[in-house]
């Protein structure tokens, strides 16, 4: 089958918009300019527009040009429970996630102060990679007490959910006890990773929980594309 | 006076971190490059680094490298009562603020749905720059319903905070509903307002304001320097 110009010229600017080429808030090129660098006419450009202003890619503003949408950034709520997949799950993508290594390593001082523990002290890492459906929406390193979760890599792998592996050690809830973030340019191995453009941002939370009686259970630093998810934050007495 | 030769190096090191053109996590050239770019000795090369090292602005990891420290970026905390002043005068910066215009406009959908209007009803719109000392972290747009809060910006402009410029129209308090967080690239004239490098993030923040019985009373959008503040968001149970 062959494809049709008006489509290949949507799929370009779409991977374009995807791994962030094209901005949020960015003006696409004219018309004139498209249709030379797809080598397409005038019409096959003015089709394609029109089908990615159909599916909320871009919008036109009469007048001022073609600008690429927002898109359909994920949400993530952070609040008291932040919790991966019932955050994502709900709006209609799967959540998959890939450990990419473990080990048992020295607290280093920021991490021993997050876990209440001396530095120094042996800790369980683990690096991850998440993903939306087939997308990488981020990539983090967790740290918890090798003493009391010796086998948690191995357990959460099994069981497929924080939630539940912390279960499995009698902790039936835990809470969001402090969270910070910030952005900066996506390092080269996590824009690969996360298969963005490397002149593009990431967002770094750095996030400790904490069991009902106030003990530190884990701390994380998630850096997650800022391509493709954006952070919500409710009062939540509402 | 003459600068010395590695108080420059310093200097213009300091510079490129501060304006985004070294960000935190970069590796610094080695020693021969910077004697080369500076047309310095080693020996100025080396001292400069060991007092950017001694200043915190870079860490010496052996064997390794040297890498821009994260620095001193400003904390904003996120929480069911965020006050711009409280949260940044604590930190010892001084926060000043400049209006760059207000207008009164018809409420786009986005504004109207943030501030339970109907879309087309009159709202004031405020565009502000903030600086912390000298240095400009965020300049942010403002929305207020116009007939209820006619006279906002002249008020705030005259009282200097919007705490106090709320009791002036008897509202005594009131609550951060609703908080969303995205980052992207800055825009060109970001970038310049904010005096950073134009391939350097932004954080941008919108967020919902409402008095104690649910009534919306503001909606902003804030575009932060992504360079010099970092958000945190703390269980307040605790």
């Amino acid at each position: 089958m062959i494809t049709q110009k008006w489509r290949r010229i949507c799929d370009a600017i779409e991977q374009d918009i995807a791994n962030g080429t094209l901005q949020p808030g960015d003006r696409l090129p004219t018309e004139p300019e498209l249709a030379a660098r797809y080598e397409a006419g005038r019409h096959s450009v003015r089709r394609a527009i029109a089908e990615l202003a159909r599916e909320g890619s871009v919008s036109v503003e009469q007048g001022r040009g073609t600008f690429v949408e927002s898109g359909p950034m994920l949400e993530y709520a952070i609040g008291t429970r932040t919790r991966l997949h019932r955050n994502l799950n709900s709006q209609g993508v799967e959540v998959t996630g890939e450990l990419l290594g473990a080990e048992i390593t020295a607290a280093s001082e920021r991490v021993a102060r997050a876990l209440g523990l001396l530095p120094g002290a042996p800790v369980q890492k683990s690096r991850r990679i998440t993903y939306a459906d087939t997308l990488p929406i981020n990539m983090g390193t967790g740290y918890r007490c090798a003493k009391r979760f010796p086998d948690f890599v191995t357990r959460r792998d099994l069981i497929g959910s924080v939630t539940e592996t912390y279960k499995s050690y009698g902790i039936t809830d835990y809470l969001r006890a402090e969270t910070t973030l910030h952005s900066r340019l996506a390092r080269p191995e996590e824009a690969k990773l996360l298969r963005q453009h490397p002149q593009t941002p990431v967002i770094v939370v750095r996030a400790i929980d904490q069991s009902l009686d106030g003990t530190a259970l884990s701390f994380s630093e998630v850096i997650w594309s800022a391509l493709r998810v954006k952070f919500t934050m409710t009062n939540e007495r509402d």
